[in-house]
C-alpha cells in the first residue's frame, strides 16, 4: 500500500476508531450462565441503574462504577426469554448505546437481548427454513393516514397462487408500532419453528398497524370520558375490512372463506380481535384475544351474540395470573358464557407483558386451521 | 362503564400514563421556517448538548435548562433532509427518548428526523404507489453466518414471473445494518417517488448486507496490516455470486443477463461494488460507487482491466468534495483512465454522509438500464 493512501483511509477510519474506543464496553452480555451484564462508560455520571422488564414487572439493578469510569451490573440467571430494558442515568431514562435491538414502542421504548434456551425456545432464530416478511407501505382512506403493515410469508411458500394459505390477522397492542409482533414477539420465528416441527399449519400472518384513530395515543388514561376509544376499536375493524383484508387477498395468495381466516391480537388488540370477529363471524372462523384490555359494556359491543349465533371453530381467551386485567376477562368470559357461547379460557402465569403473548402464540398458532 | 371496570383499566394504564408525562417532552420537533428543537426532561443532569450531522460533518448545540428541568435547544433552519444526531449528557452520548426513527448502525447509532421539503425532496415518503420491501432471513455457507437482505419490489409490481425486471444491487457502509440504505437512505421511496414520475425504470433492488468476513467489524483502523479487508472484499463478492443472486433470481422476476444487472454501493460498498462489478463484466453491465473507501492496489485488484476489457455500459463514480476520501478516488480515476476504462465521473458538493448519497442514488437510478 502506497503510505498516503494508507494515511487517507486512517484519517477517515480514527473517528470511527476512536469512537468505538470511547464506546466500545460490551453491553448487554449474556453470560452461559444466563446471567447478563450491563456495562456504559460514563465518567461523570453521578448514578445509573438497570430498569430490566420481567414477565411480573420491572426490577432495578444498582450499577456500580471501576476506576475507569465504566459502569456495570450483573443480573441473576435468567429464565432463557427475550427481555427488554432502559438504562436510568442520573435520572433520565436512556437506551443502551451498545445494544443492537430496539424496543418499538410509542411511550416505552428501550432495548432488547435474548437469553437463550438449550434447546432454543420456540420464539429464538434457529437453523430451520425462515419465511419473509414484507413491509407494505400505503394510505388509510378509511382512517386518513399514511401507514404500513407486515405480512409473514411461510418457507418456502408458493406465492403464485397455485395454493391457498390460511391467514392470520395479528394484532398489537396499544403503544406498540406496526412491527412489534416481529421485533418483540418474534411472531415470524415462532411460526418457522412450530412449521418445520410440523405443530402449525403454514399461514400467512398479516400484521397491520392497529390504530383505527390514532389520536387514541394521546388519551391513555381518560377511557370512561373520551369516546376515542370507541371510534378508535369501531374504525380498526372498519379499516381491516374495506382495506386490509382487500389488499391482501389481491396480494398474497390466501383464503378468502372464514374457516381459512382467524383473527387474534393482545392486549388493545386483544379487544379488537374479540370486536372484529365476533361481530363478523362469516369472515372469522378462528377468534383469540390474549390479555384483552378495553372490553368494557360487551351487551353494547356484542349486541347480537347468542346461543343462535354463528360459533367461531374456536374462541380462545387467555390471560396471564398477575395480568391487571384478569379480572375484566373473567367477567368477560363469564358474559360470553352466560349468551352461551362456546370458548377455551386459557390462564398462564406472567403479567401484561410479551414474555406471555409470546408463548400465548406458541399455543395459539398449532390449534389454528385444523 | 361500571365503575370497578373503569379502576381495572385505568390501573392498567396509569402506569404508562405517569410514563409518559414524564418522558411526553416533544422531541425533535420540526418548526414550519425548518428550525428543530430538541428537548429532554433531565432535571439531574448537569450538561446538556446535541450533536448534530450535517452533511459536512457534526455540530453541538448547548442545550439549557428551564425551571422545570426540561433541556432544550433549537437548530438554525436546516436545509431538507433526513437528519442525525444524539444527545450528550453529562459526557454520555445517548439516543434522544423521544424519537421514532434510528439509525440501525454497529458504531454510530442515535436518532433520524426529516425537514420536509416543498415540494417534497426525492426521498420522502410522498402519495404515490408504494413499493413492498421484503425481508428475507437465510444462512450463508460462504460466510458461516445467520443474516437477512432487503428486496425491493417497486409498485404494482408483477411478481407472477410474466414480467422480467431489472436488479439494482445496492450494497451499504461500513458500521451499516443491512436496513441502512432503506432507514437512513430512504432508497425504496427514492425508488418510488422517481419511478412515478417517470424517471427511473421500474426494477427490483437487493440490498444484502455487506460484510463477507465480519471480523472486519472488529478492526476499524487496522487496514495495512490486516489482511481481513481483503478477505471480507473476496467473500463479499463470493457470498453475492454464489448465494445472494442465486437466492433472488430464484425468488423474485429479475433479468439473469448482465444488461439487467446493476451494482453500486456506498464507502465500503462502493469498493464492494467496484470489485465485484468490474471483476464480473459478464455479470454486470452498471457498475457504480459512491465515495468508495479501500480501494488500495488497483492493479492488485483488477488485475484483468484494460482498453480490451468488456466495458460497463455504465461505470459510475461519486464522491463529495469534502470527503476525506476524494484524493483516493481521484486516484483510481486516474488509474482506470491510465487502463483506457471509460467512466462518468461525479463530484457533488457534501462530505462522508447519507445526504450525499440519497442524492447520488437519486442521480444514478434515472441512468440505470436505459
Amino acid at each position: 500500500m502506497r503510505p498516503y493512501r494508507l494515511v487517507i483511509l486512517l484519517a477517515c477510519f480514527c473517528c470511527l476508531g476512536a469512537a468505538l474506543a470511547a464506546q466500545s464496553v460490551r453491553s448487554p452480555e449474556v453470560g452461559a450462565d444466563r446471567r447478563v451484564t450491563f456495562r456504559l462508560n460514563a465518567p461523570e455520571v453521578r448514578k445509573a441503574e438497570v430498569s430490566l422488564d420481567l414477565s411480573t414487572g420491572a426490577i432495578t439493578l444498582a450499577m456500580t462504577k471501576d476506576p475507569a469510569g465504566i459502569w456495570s451490573a450483573t443480573s441473576d440467571p435468567l429464565v432463557p426469554d427475550i427481555y427488554s430494558y432502559k438504562f436510568v442515568v442520573d435520572g433520565v431514562e436512556i437506551i443502551d448505546p451498545g445494544v443492537r435491538e430496539f424496543v418499538p414502542n410509542f411511550f416505552d421504548q428501550g432495548g432488547l437481548f435474548t437469553v437463550p434456551g438449550s434447546p432454543p425456545e420456540p420464539w429464538e432464530r434457529t437453523e430451520v427454513p425462515h419465511g419473509q416478511l414484507h413491509r407494505e407501505f400505503y394510505s388509510s382512506k378509511v382512517v386518513g393516514d399514511a401507514r404500513e403493515m407486515y405480512v409473514y410469508t411461510p418457507p418456502n411458500a408458493d406465492l403464485s397462487g397455485k395454493t391457498l394459505y390460511p391467514v392470520l390477522y395479528l394484532l398489537h397492542g396499544y403503544s406498540d408500532w406496526a412491527n412489534g409482533w416481529t421485533v418483540v414477539g418474534h411472531a415470524n420465528f415462532i411460526l418457522d419453528n412450530l412449521i418445520a416441527q410440523g405443530k402449525a399449519k403454514p399461514m400467512i400472518v398479516v400484521m397491520p398497524l392497529g390504530y383505527g384513530e390514532p389520536k387514541v395515543l394521546d388519551s391513555p388514561g381518560d377511557l370512561d370520558r373520551n369516546p376515542v376509544w370507541q371510534t378508535n376499536i369501531e374504525r380498526f375493524t372498519d379499516e381491516l375490512l374495506r382495506e386490509v383484508m382487500p389488499r391482501v387477498e389481491r396480494e398474497y395468495p390466501v383464503r378468502k372463506d372464514r374457516d381459512g381466516r382467524a383473527i387474534a391480537g393482545l392486549s388493545m388488540g386483544g379487544a379488537e380481535s374479540l370486536y372484529t370477529g365476533l361481530n363478523h363471524p362469516d369472515q372469522f372462523a378462528w377468534v383469540a384475544s390474549m390479555s384483552a384490555a378495553l372490553l368494557t359494556a360487551p351487551e353494547k359491543n356484542f349486541p347480537h351474540l347468542d346461543a343462535s349465533s354463528t360459533q367461531p371453530k374456536l374462541l380462545w381467551i387467555a390471560c396471564g395470573r398477575q395480568d391487571d386485567l384478569l379480572k375484566g376477562n373473567r367477567e368477560l368470559r363469564e358474559w360470553l358464557a352466560s349468551k352461551k357461547m362456546k370458548f377455551t379460557s386459557v390462564q398462564t402465569e406472567g403479567g401484561h407483558d410479551w414474555p406471555v403473548w409470546r408463548r400465548n402464540l406458541v399455543t395459539l398458532a398449532p390449534l389454528l386451521f385444523r
